[in-house]
């Protein structure tokens, strides 16, 4: 099964996924000042972007995993399911964020922890769809080489910190929000510093 | 007429179609628990999750239909458009079934019936597409082998387990909740499983 | 300019507009029958499936038509461009259409003359495009052949149609709502019987 | 890394964003004369019809940069996601614009700047991924000619109109309303007009 067809579709689903976090920020009716009211509205406009940059990101990286197959089999055409999955959860999730941090109740680290927890899954399906390639060489080009320190230390960046966030966020939703935020950054700078080089790549 | 832009057509409405199952999930709005608040909503993530797999699955093998096709005629388009219409509908039968069996008053088997109806209006627009282009060998890059025991069960399940919810749904909207999970699962794996010589083939 | 990518823009401008129509049906909050409250919402219903239908023909037109063309240019871009405004405007016109004929109140009449004068308005957007590269031949891979009077009646159908129901809205929505499913349906199924030799084709 | 899948990935989202402008359009729910409800938003019609022309505009603009390149780096693929973060955006300002102008209320200048200040970050972020190009010759096929005096006008027209209506929007909304108006309309008559000769080109 050739990988344009499932690169089509998964591009369909990342970029529909990103666009439809818009609909997460709320259009304000005051009568007061407009500039206060979408500034209360803080968390909603923080938590699109740090949703909008990991997805971005994923498809950053979904990009260069798949340019690496020749071909793909249905095992991985239904784990790439699942991580399609857990990105369409992102608005859901992104938008449940955003409220209830923004009315800074009781629930709110509850919502802080279920964004988090909505992270990690997105992370266990793309460390799901790398290990299954790593197992099936049969669907590269060339074989992979093995992952450099500096690989490792990137791809744990993320799961770590999604992870202990969990409990974080009961402590202080909003330090939760930007570690999230951090981590997005992150990965922006170092996947954009990185060169082709040090990507997964053939040996 | 080629192929490719018909899959990129269809690729589109399957994406963006699978994304806005998303809207369905509504953000609670509870100064209680968060969590109680998702719980109660627990047939929505179900329903979204079993849609999900169904239009994945669906569009796995619109894929394999389309991928043993040459050219396709005008009347396979507009077969093709048919069932991309019920599979355009499948966001507001998840978003029926969700709300009503959430509810579980006396519309919730009607809501079961209709969603299962949807899935095999879907089931029948799949199995048209593929009459069509098996009674029309010149759309075929090679001709098809007859379909082994194992494929024609595999093509029943679907049909007759959604004929058979509709009137189970007036016994036990929940039983058949548990049905299509059921039977969205087996397809994951029956599928996953399939080498690609089981799968419809040329000769 | 290759047309590829205005085709691959273009479809997915018409994939995402085809499937927001979903979004044009209600979940009833009813406690009563739901079959009741989802009958009453039957104009909701017939206009999914005309605007579908319609979209989904414009999507056929469409691809006929790009495929003649060896590349693009800056004006057919922009006329392009208007006719997928009118496509997008269609999710808009066709909620209206569907409840203000489900109310049946005064104003029944209106929302079916602007739905018909939207559609009239994409009619005139698919013949810009027509008579741009009729008039344009360096951008066609082979000269056009003369239109057939069968090809001239068919494209006539459905613009004069809209037209004439514009007034006739004031007489009969429902009227109108009948003609509008017996042109997309005409068109399925001339369309599907036409020979490729019929339609739009190099001499 | 090819420019392909960017190019895929970029078109879905200024497909998906387009269409969902759409959403922002109400449909009114009025006994009294639905002519004059939707007269009276005539605003949200002039802001769709604005952006949708922006959001077009730009998406030539990419396919015409992204034709001159051989391949992409990282940079390149997160100054395209900032990009594509602003055309995302559009459709919430522009509901935004659309909502506050037509009130009338005092918040309007804060909408109207805000709208402007929007269309200049996207502005903004085209103009750096214009620039990361210029500087990196190896990521094009041939190098670029400079720019004539035509085109630097024609960059220069969008950026300036959108930075002075945010002041001026204070003193007229709609004034800033029928600016945003011309310039999307001089853009699209202007690059209707050129030849290819005289867009970014190869020397």
């Amino acid at each position: 099964m050739k990988t344009s067809r499932v690169e089509a579709f998964s591009d369909g689903v990342f970029a529909v996924a990103i666009t439809l976090l818009v609909l997460g920020i709320r259009v304000p009716t005051t009568n007061g000042s407009l500039i206060t009211a979408l500034a209360d509205q803080w968390p909603a406009f923080a938590a699109f972007a740090i949703s909008f940059l990991v997805i971005g990101i994923v498809w950053v990286n979904h990009h260069t995993l798949f340019h690496l197959l020749s071909h793909t089999d249905r095992v991985l055409l239904f784990v790439n399911l699942g991580l399609l999955m857990s990105i369409v959860l992102i608005p859901f999730v992104t938008a449940l964020f955003a409220g209830y941090v923004a009315t800074g109740g009781p629930q709110a680290p509850v919502a802080a922890a279920l964004y988090n927890a909505s992270m990690l899954l997105m992370g266990i399906g793309f460390q799901a769809s790398v290990l299954w390639v790593s197992r099936h060489h049969e669907l590269l080009r060339e074989p992979l080489a093995p992952l450099t320190r500096r690989q490792q230390v990137r791809y744990g960046v993320g799961p770590i910190a999604y992870l202990a966030c969990i409990p974080l966020a009961f402590a202080s939703p909003v330090a939760v929000l930007i570690i999230d935020a951090l981590v997005a950054v992150y990965y922006v700078f170092d996947q954009a510093a990185v060169q082709r080089a040090d990507s997964p790549q053939p040996a």
